[in-house]
């Protein structure tokens, strides 16, 4: 059981099972990841050289700067491909999100030609382009304007494995093996399961973010440089398909959920993949097909994670682990 | 403020603004209504009665009888027309939800060929017609099997007011005056807003439902008969054009949301709707376009209320109060 790190000297910006890894680790081994914003760590990193100092006058540099990045030729910097030894096809990754660190800053952004759901509307409104600089500084809460105090739940918005098909694949749309999922529920105490497609499966993430609504709705969170620490583990012959997490944030309603997700062109088909890999989950406690249908009518939730990341948009299925009392 | 009563013997199954109301109320009046299960209370009154003595050996009995209810001739059993004095197009009805009774059974169904999200893909999976039953009296939970406990939050299925089109309209699909939302956020200590399209507004309710899942997966919630108690108010030119709540329930970041809600066929149009209504929320909190639509991203849920209703879906978007820390 090693502990490793991984630095923004490893970044790629397409998902390729071509590229060579930048670390090989065993199962059960832990591995810190340093990672860089969308915008490819200017912020962040201006920031921290005292060449921008937010937010005053300083907005219509970055704003300028910032690349209309999943619209753009270069996706996302990923801090990765990490191998696995051992990990095959057919199997599961395991990882647990054991820390997701916070930089000192963060922004938020919109555009009237963007990729957000109200773009093309609140544009003939008159939108105008806008960035919001966050300051994290205070890591439990950040404020946005006096009056209004949002509290910081710090995630990966992409972490995946590289796809069984070859060639490059961008990274703005997530995929059955995960990627730009946006999932704000992949907070630090979370576990992720993600499908196995090519020896190794070469894992990376990056593109973390401080917090998020379930949607994503302008097309950004709060975007930041940061670091994940993640424990790997693999699952022999997992049989999942897609994506699935326990996390301890949703509701209060249980303390833990087990949640699977579908990824599509078309919301409706996202949610009707995400309930079958949940079905499937409840095949284990003994439940017929037909009572796992009716217990999901009864207590299962469907939350939109990301809407804006074309041409794949993400829907979860919440399973409220606390309804079984025998465990 | 005169407490009303309204019994079941005043049942329509079809919105229609020529039906005569059953009854007439001021602003600021209570009603409670008794309200029959989407089978038309046959479940809970044949129960009662001692026709039924639920769950053994009567499964298939009810299940014969269960009409395919949304799919067929006839709609919801809703408790009503209620006419509220002053009510006039473009304002809006502010409906309190001050009690929401279980009966002491409810039901969940399933079917392949119905409306649920998978019943073709799980009817060529071998899917049978199933119908769970409920014990409901220990009000704040049920059991499904031993070992699987599901809390209860009854809300009403169905709320909503005449759509200003002349004509019969079915229960089914929800619209901008509410309707056959399936909201389960809807509990007591919510407040609704629905706009209203024709004097006097003709309120009606039914449908309640004593759990279920943001979803309503299979196409029916935990099913029962009733009672509802509303208080409601009229807000002049309230200049909202889709239903509109607060709630205590959704989840543990905040203790109160302000939530939007978009119908529509496409889910991805719902939630365009939902999204642009909660956007007008903000402007009162002084709050530029671009503000709203960042902050929005940062924090605002999506979740997929139900996604069975057909023709129409409902997207509803949730606002964490708790953000503003001035009140």
């Amino acid at each position: 059981m090693t502990d490793h790190h991984l630095g923004t000297d490893h970044i790629h910006t397409v998902w390729d099972n071509a590229l060579p890894p930048a670390l090989t680790i065993e199962p059960g081994d832990t591995v810190t990841l340093d990672t860089l914003d969308a915008s490819d760590g200017g912020v962040a990193r201006r920031v921290a050289t005292g060449d921008l100092t937010p937010p005053a006058g300083l907005v219509d540099v970055i704003s300028r700067d910032l690349r209309p990045l999943r619209n753009g030729p270069r996706g996302h910097p990923l801090t990765g491909p990490i191998s696995v030894e051992g990990a095959q096809p057919g199997d599961a990754l395991r990882i647990e999100i054991l820390d997701v660190r916070a930089a000192d800053w963060g922004w938020t952004g919109c555009r009237p030609d963007g990729i957000g759901l109200l773009d093309a509307v609140l544009g003939a409104e008159g939108l105008q382009p806008y960035t919001h600089f966050w300051d994290l500084r205070a890591r439990t809460h950040t404020e946005f304007l006096p009056g209004i105090r949002l509290p910081l739940a710090p995630f990966p918005g992409v972490i995946g494995v590289a796809p069984g098909a070859t060639g490059p694949h961008p990274t703005s749309p997530p995929r059955q093996v995960g990627g730009n999922m946006d999932i704000r529920q992949l907070v630090a105490g979370s576990v992720l399961w993600l499908p196995v497609e090519v020896p190794g499966a070469l894992l990376s993430a990056g593109d973390l973010h401080a917090a998020q609504g379930d949607g994503e709705l302008s097309g950004t969170g709060i975007e930041m440089d940061g670091h994940l620490t993640l424990r790997v583990h693999v699952e022999k012959r997992a049989g999942i398909t897609t994506p699935e997490f326990t996390t301890p944030t949703h509701g209060g309603s249980s303390r833990q959920w087990h949640v699977t997700t579908g990824h599509d062109p078309e919301l409706m088909t996202a949610a009707r993949i995400a309930l079958r890999a949940l079905l499937r989950r409840l095949e284990p406690r003994g439940l017929t097909l037909e009572q796992a249908y009716v217990l999901a009518s009864a207590c299962v939730d469907l939350k939109i994670s990301q809407i804006v990341d074309a041409p794949n948009y993400t829907v979860s299925a919440f399973l409220p682990l606390d309804i079984f009392t025998g465990h």
